[in-house]
């Protein structure tokens, strides 16, 4: 049988046996019923079969559990309810992988334009990419597209709106993504480059695909997003559009993320994001301000660029505090298919153009 | 100033202070750039400002930070990532308290039926309320159809579907919605009862408002959606819509729990809840198959019920695992202002009906 196979890492309560979790998983994800309160031919197609539950360390158990794809059916919010739900308000359940069967995996459009998308945008076919940022919040739009204006001048291949930004009566988003496009217009000309502008959506007054509407009317060619706020299967029809590149910003994610109970980085941001048609997934680097792992974000990359049926690859972007001065450590480390996002580190600068503009020659000379 | 007041309780790290973390979450919160690096009136308008930073037991700490409601504007995705956005991919800081002004409050219509609304619906002025499931995934739609018949002839004020139905194969929405309804309606038209069936939400191929629209032409008066999945954003305008009475389900947010990092469950379902517009909130009760204590139930029904400026109160609804027996028991400790929704327990007698007869009588008791 075709199945979705999902790895969980438990704490085992005082005398729990792995089977005994494993079992009561297996129920609270599909059926929702006590043991054998169910019709035979349920128990056998539509209850989650344990393949393996095995002890691991003391107290913790790695259990393996097959799920029947017609339960998703191809519907993304269906499989995160499928696979950590309910189970999400019990405790000591970790995701730690998803293997999706090719007839689920086909239901998945996945990234419109991903890595090789982006470097297209860039023309850029090999080096890793570089990606800017407008801020802070509180900013007028004058301001904010100044500052989109001179990164682009000094060469990144995007700049985005802050995360934050958005639609706030210090700089309206109408007006804010006229003028900071018109900056980076003026600012290609100027220096023959092809920066892309980014604005960030955060849905209010209008939807998200109102708001996207306005951006590309507009002329922009991608926006950023944050699937963890505006929701997955909202990011996943924006990207089906197929009209906009989709950068990923992780905020309000990080809870899911926890060592005992949670979703491994890796599934969260490279599966689950991939799955929703991302192009590119921000995720904090390991050095920043945020506690990653070098392991993790290796892990992150490799989920995002790897085989996965007919789904393009989508752009790993290392964030979160990259210091501008580590850029060519990284790429030796994690490989070209990256973007950095770098903004506070080029803010702390006593000349945030000329930081950018040195590591826009770092960038280059993976060329 | 008018402020938006958040309380965080922290873990601090080695030799740090209660002060220094606080200023690191105002800065990350709202400019996201290093101390210093932005403008002076940005520093005074837009940072947030610590109002308190006080150690509490060893190694931990409560913050009060106040920030301008300016940044939110009336957004509820903006107020999330305000609140617990790029920190919540820190460690060991955990929103217990949010305080909202009359002006930010004002933006929120909250929900458009809540408590009374529902009473209104099922006649009832003062008990609890009742609902039941049609379950489990994997029954065809006569099967469905026929289990919220029979709830219905047994008295439940509401019966909805599993949370885990979508569109699938087994039992495709449309269908699903027109024999569940007509099959309540039977029940209703022989009991003299006024039974109400709730389909459950996830989009796939259609949006939410898509499956809304189609229920509600069918003659639906409310529905189940997962806030969590489909995004608050999402929740808040289909309960705008002010149609359909709206459910708001758990699942996939257990993650955000945690008892030393994310949000008190109070603040998430209780508050967040009732800002996106949900009309009653599903929560795992204590003493059911999921880790809540019986204080934090009561806090959720707190924060559910009390005034929150113009918004009406929405409903607790205390589920997962809820014992058919112990109903009376919950009334007497959370009073009549409660919904029950029991779905396993009910599965688990040898007559489920006959079981869930008997509580109706239980909750008339209070009428």
């Amino acid at each position: 049988m075709t199945a979705i196979r999902v790895t969980y890492d438990v704490t085992l309560e005082q005398g729990e046996t792995a089977a005994a979790r494993a079992r009561d998983i297996a129920l609270e994800q599909t059926v929702e019923l006590p043991e054998g309160r169910y019709p035979a031919a349920i128990g056998e197609q539509i209850v989650g079969r344990v393949e393996s539950a095995s002890p691991t360390e003391r107290g913790r158990a790695r259990l393996v559990i097959a799920y029947a794809p017609a339960i998703v059916s191809g519907n993304l919010l269906g499989l995160l309810n499928l696979v950590f739900g309910n189970i999400s308000l019990k405790r000591g359940i970790r995701v730690v992988d998803v293997e999706l069967p090719p007839d689920v995996l086909g239901a998945f459009r996945g990234p419109a334009f991903g890595i090789a998308g982006l470097r297209q945008l860039s023309g850029a076919p090999a080096r890793p990419l570089l990606c800017g940022a407008a801020k802070p919040v509180g900013l007028s739009v004058p301001e904010l597209a100044a500052r989109c204006g001179q990164f682009a001048e000094a060469g990144v291949d995007f700049v985005k709106d802050d995360h934050s930004l958005a639609d706030q009566p210090m700089a309206r988003f109408d007006e804010r993504v006229c003028r900071s496009l018109e900056a980076v217009a003026a600012a290609n000309a100027r220096s023959g480059g092809r920066t892309v502008y980014l604005p960030n959506l955060i849905p209010g007054d209008r939807d998200v695909f109102e708001l996207a509407a306005i951006a590309a009317d507009a002329g922009c060619e991608g926006v950023v997003l944050s699937p963890w706020l505006v929701g997955l299967d909202v990011t996943r029809r924006l990207a089906a559009e197929g009209r906009l590149v989709v950068f990923a910003h992780p905020t309000f994610s990080g809870a899911l993320l926890g060592k005992a109970h949670g979703m491994a980085p890796d599934v969260l941001y490279g599966l689950v994001g991939r799955l929703a048609g991302c192009d590119a997934v921000i995720y904090p680097n390991a050095g920043g301000r945020f506690p990653f792992s070098e392991a993790t974000c290796q892990a992150i990359n490799r989920r995002l660029r790897a085989p996965l049926g007919a789904l393009a690859p989508a752009m790993p972007v290392a964030g979160g505090g990259v210091a501008a001065d580590s850029v060519a450590h990284w790429v030796e480390l994690y490989g070209t298919d990256l973007t950095f996002l770098i903004g506070s580190s080029f803010y702390a600068a006593d000349d945030p153009v000329a930081a950018c503009h040195k590591v826009v020659e770092v960038v280059h000379r993976f060329t």
